[in-house]
């Protein structure tokens, strides 16, 4: 989660809303990434898609089997849906969302038995650090 | 709606699973895409994650303001996801998807009023075309 963090940090100087993704597989990082979402001016590109899309190419592979994503804010519906497409092994996050989160705020759908895949979510891991980051960004924002 | 068909025919002949997806602004088709995940090796290369790309670098905003998109196969998790985050107006689909479907079938994701933007959801348009493309498909794949 540190390392998704820092991530973050980087997406706050680029003047992103800093939310940094870490994917790791047998103990080893294989992607990181933050959010590009006005660097790509696409709503699409989310850290954590932009860190599936790195590790698929990393694997070669569309499944990342006993891959599990660190991400420092918990994931909205789009990468809730991503993570159960790419079948991800485990989601950890950090801040929970509660406007926006699909991975136990308003729903929690990687673990809905009705999908083809699921997978263990936790959440909370470094809360605060992970929620001071954005909480820091949207202050100098509205300045 | 026939015009994501051609694109779900596309899909075929190049042995993806058929989805073909298009999005019209004004009057005018702005994007058409089909599914990638097997040429792009990518589980959030949908039809729909496709045309959202193109259509917004067509119109250098990652708010598809006025934006309408029809796909052949009702939405996942991601893709009634992306729909959201990228702030359409409405989503037309052909078929229904009663095992991952996110638009009616097993949520309806884009109605969700808890979220920050609705989208105007109608499906079943030209449902038969839309189905027999995917039937046809794993049939073929079957054998």
């Amino acid at each position: 989660m540190k390392l998704a963090l820092k991530e973050a940090q980087k997406a706050a100087t680029l003047d992103e809303v800093p939310v940094g993704a870490v994917i790791v597989k047998d103990g080893k990082v294989i992607a990181r990434a933050h959010n590009k979402k006005e660097a790509k001016l696409c709503a699409t590109r989310h850290a954590e898609i932009e860190a599936i899309e790195k590790a698929t190419k990393k694997v070669q592979n569309w499944w990342l089997e006993d891959c599990d994503l660190y991400v420092t804010l918990e994931p909205c519906a789009m990468c809730a849906g991503a993570l159960i497409n790419s079948r991800l092994r485990a989601v950890y996050f950090g801040a929970y969302d509660p406007k926006a989160g699909c991975c136990g705020s308003l729903y929690n759908l990687p673990v809905d038995t009705r999908f083809n895949h699921r997978l263990t979510v936790e959440g909370g891991i470094m809360r605060d650090e992970c929620a001071q980051i954005l909480t820091d960004y949207f202050k100098r924002k509205r300045k």
